[in-house]
């Protein structure tokens, strides 16, 4: 095959998209291999629809190897499925929902747990139907609040999803492992540096469940990762709890005053001046406990004020807040929330509880208290006194204040520890490239999938969810395969084998390119081939650069001496070579 | 590729769904290809996706020989470019509309004809660029009021659909003659039985419009065709109008008393017997001016009575006058319309024109009048005289009434003539599967579509709009191949190329289909084989009529005297063939 570039349905760009953030949207839209038509919605020019192709099919090759069956299921969906399993609720804003001409609802399906499900609910009813793996590859619908970066956060996109149906917990790890290894091997084939980590259930319910990171710094997920092999995404960071410590050595708490002490550092502050701490060591933000308000907005509109309690050297992460509190949204506290609990006083509010009495009168609020693992019985603390500047000294937690429950809000920093004990964790940005997933019973048991089991028993089905985003992945490699004069594609995806340059406008150069280009052809290499007559030998360049096909072939006026140039988009390596060894080359690069 | 029944995401049905109105529909469920998620909306299982997927690729592969470039464009798109062209509006009822968490405008496309307009216009600016032909394979949204029929009318269906840009009126003349060859060379390789019939161009503007008809009893549209290879669909069927005739040897017009004459039939009777023809024949039907009121609905609402004069023997076919009122909407006048018109005179209603004066005082109604091209200069009728129990005989068209234009409304009755002069037609029922279409210039005017040509003038654009419905098209192929016992592929379709069946649980059975399963796959040959072990060798045998794999061998018990069978799917034939003779007479048949 060879595509003429004269008649390509493409246009290169001299100038990046006003819109365009990271490298991979600016250069995709340069070289003409995608156009934006709303946010986050793109049309696929043939470059660009030819990549995505190849990335597909790497996919492909990969779920069929572990024996996925492809099926193809609708964007367009009723409600009832994910009616009955709460998802059309819980999604909040994030889906399309519209109705039909009859006013009944559907929406443009996220992601199909549901329905697979209910397939094999209609289509099996043994335990010799099992193990199943069945995929697709499909145009997926997110209204995502802030679609940005091109590809890599669309509204809609391509997705590769699959779910596994067994009947054991063994039959769930097996198929857990085997989607685990697949994509190990199709991100090792597409040549993309990843990092497995722990990941939150997030809406999903479920109990294992791992991500795929790319790592890099427009990456939208934070992970830590330690020396030793931990790994997780910052969201699913478990805080190792000190052990309980004995109560008895320590003394009473004491209210003292601390004028103007509304933030951590004027507390810090003051209490070194004032108060200093009795074993000479200066006081530090982490001897103080930060009692954070938060408002939790219920699925049903219902909202709550918690207060959590932190380490004071911490920051909430609300991102870490939203998977805590999910389904439930999560902001901190307005104004108008303190108004209607002035017992809540700002930059001096105590250890609140609804479980037990704290400091006496002022715990009478019901409003719950929840606090970091580090808040662990025996630790003691500088923390509010619920009056306007007035700390208490030494207060214990499990002697001197009660909680409502433990939540990991608190940021994570680098050199926490792993909670597996394996060192110290580093933090990292990372772009999710692939989820893999135990749904468990949660979708089996919602929908009623059971099948027989060898005793004739119903048992209800146990499902994995497994998800790699194509068109976000074809983004995450532009962004990690690119220079400062445009694509350089990984050959297993490049849309091209080979581009072949007519350089000049001599009979004798286009002659020499096209035998070159029919000969290619007939050695069934993929050619582009450049053989528009009335543009420079620049422009020809900079195109080939920007358009990222690896390997270029350069036929110019060296031709008449029987040379013609190779050249390594990668490395910028221009090679002289015999024109009767070419092909044989090519073949050998091609392999 | 070998894939084994056993293990096959599947489940045959005994019985037909309920809800199925078809063969393929039936056939298609019950084999498990496809199941249904909605109205018009279905899921593909794995046997239906490799179906789908080669009609695709025969779609595809005759696109690219006319170098056609494959795109993919969006589902989701903004309403601004539906708005520029008005179809936005037009559609009606008939697309979905849904709003995204800003509220603003999307709509799931029913065709892309503004987006690659859009395109070209963001892409291409010389004639030099031109002529350029691109097409995609994607998945159209349209909200039919009926959604029926399984595949053949879905909600949610996949289509080719391909644009083509020139800057001459004959390079669209050469586009759309290059798509007509594609799409005849396409039919035939799919092996279906076609017609191309003129079209009405519809809500799409435009001129030159052929759609291709498979003939089939459950088509959804009428068309007709006489031996002199005239053909068209009943909506862009031509009355050949008569030639005008003189008035002078017509007698006047006379209104004579015919009561209880509110039908044709009753009219006709009562005129034979009280009044008849001066030259002794018979009255007819044929004779009498039947006019029949309207209700015209714009798309901004405004509704508007015409009243329409046809032949007595005639009909209105609404769906013609559908074709000729749109993008307004018709329907036959309601009682309430009429009692707004106590001029209309139910039943004996006569040539009202706002055009000219009728009848002397009854003529100011302002109701436009609007005939069959049969109601031709000169031609005269016995007619209503808008007063009960009376007519008016002799009244001459051009004469004694006036017309406020010329529409094709009436039925098309077998024998008429073709406006070609090649015959009487016949009529017939076909099912839409391809339309080739010249838009002219509509849409690159609305949206400003102009390239420089050789004078270095800006000019606008011409455009092509083809589409063929790969998902209907499946259905059609199994609607015209199939019988009582299941479907039959056509091999250029077929979901595998052999079916093999292990008939009998003996090992000896088993290990010679191993062996001969593995032979054919290292043939390259595409096997389903059923390797079920339970399952009987009549269940077996009947599954394999279902699925309709044309080529099955069976490996039974004959195997111990060397012996296979190969069944013809399509005639049934069963012949024994040596198990040392199977590779080459398969290779032989798949050739």
């Amino acid at each position: 095959m060879t595509t003429r570039l004269s008649q390509l349905f493409v246009r290169t760009l001299r100038e990046d998209p006003a819109d365009a953030e990271v490298a991979s949207h600016r250069l995709l839209v340069r070289a003409g291999y995608i156009r934006r038509q709303a946010p986050g919605v793109f049309s696929w020019l043939p470059l660009g629809l030819k990549v995505r192709r190849k990335v597909e099919q790497v996919v492909r090759e990969e779920m069929d190897a572990i024996g996925g069956q492809e099926v193809l299921f609708p964007a367009l969906l009723p409600r009832e499925p994910y009616e009955l399993t709460g998802r059309w609720t819980e999604y909040g804003d994030g889906i399309f929902r519209l109705k039909d001409r009859k006013e009944a609802d559907y929406l443009l399906a996220p992601t199909h747990e549901e329905v697979f499900t209910l397939m094999v609910k209609d289509l099996y009813s043994s335990y010799k139907d099992l193990p199943l793996i069945a995929y697709q590859i499909q145009d997926k619908y997110r209204d995502e609040a802030r679609p940005r970066a091109g590809l890599l956060r669309g509204r809609e996109f391509s997705m590769k999803d699959s779910y596994s149906f067994d009947y054991t917990d063994a039959g769930l790890d097996e198929s857990y492992q085997k989607h685990r290894d697949a994509y190990e091997r199709i991100f090792r084939r597409l040549g993309l540096d990843y990092v497995i980590v722990k990941a939150d259930a997030g809406a999903m319910g479920g109990s294992r469940s791992e991500e795929f990171l790319h790592p890099t710094p427009i990456g939208e997920d934070t992970f830590v990762r330690s020396a030793g092999g931990y790994a997780a995404n910052v969201e699913a960071f478990h805080t190792a709890a000190p052990e309980p410590r004995s109560f008895e050595k320590l003394t009473p708490a004491e209210v003292l005053d601390t004028p103007n002490t509304p933030t951590i550092q004027t507390l810090v502050d003051v209490a070194n001046e004032k108060h200093p701490r009795p074993d000479g060591r200066a006081w530090t933000a982490a001897d103080t406990l930060k009692n954070i308000v938060l408002a939790v907005t219920a699925l049903d509109g219902a909202r709550e004020l918690v207060v959590v309690g932190l380490p004071g050297d911490r920051d909430a992460d609300l991102k870490r807040a939203e998977v805590v509190f999910s389904p439930a949204g999560v902001e901190p506290a307005t104004e108008a929330d303190f108004a209607k609990h002035p017992g809540l006083v700002k930059g001096y509010i105590g250890p609140w509880s609804a479980a037990g009495p704290v400091l006496g009168e002022k715990s009478t609020t019901g409003i719950r208290y929840l606090v970091d693992p580090r808040v662990s019985e025996g630790s003691g603390w500088i923390t509010g006194a619920n009056e306007n500047g007035r700390h208490v000294f030494g207060l214990v937690a499990g002697r001197d204040f009660a909680n409502d429950g433990i939540v990991e809000i608190a940021t994570v920093l680098d050199g926490d520890p792993a909670p597996d004990g394996s060192g110290p964790v580093e933090l990292a940005r990372g772009m999710e490239i692939g989820h893999v997933f135990q749904l468990g019973r949660k979708y089996a048991e919602a929908l009623d999938l059971k099948v027989l089991d060898e005793n004739g028993k119903l048992v209800t089905v146990t499902m994995g969810s497994y998800g790699i985003g194509v068109t976000r992945i074809m983004a995450v490699i532009a962004e990690a395969n690119n220079d400062e004069k445009g694509l350089v594609w990984p050959r297993e995806v490049s849309p091209f084998d080979v581009h072949v340059i007519a350089a000049t406008r001599e009979d004798a150069v286009y002659a020499a390119a096209d035998a070159l280009v029919a000969e290619l052809e007939s050695d069934g290499v993929d050619v582009l081939y450049d053989d528009r007559v009335k543009v420079s030998p620049g422009v020809k360049f900079g195109d080939a650069e920007l358009l990222g096909v690896p390997l270029i072939v350069v036929v110019g006026k060296g031709v008449a001496e029987g040379n013609v140039e190779l050249w390594d988009r990668r490395t910028g390596e221009r090679t002289a070579v015999a024109v009767s060894d070419i092909r044989r080359l090519l073949a050998q690069e091609l392999g």
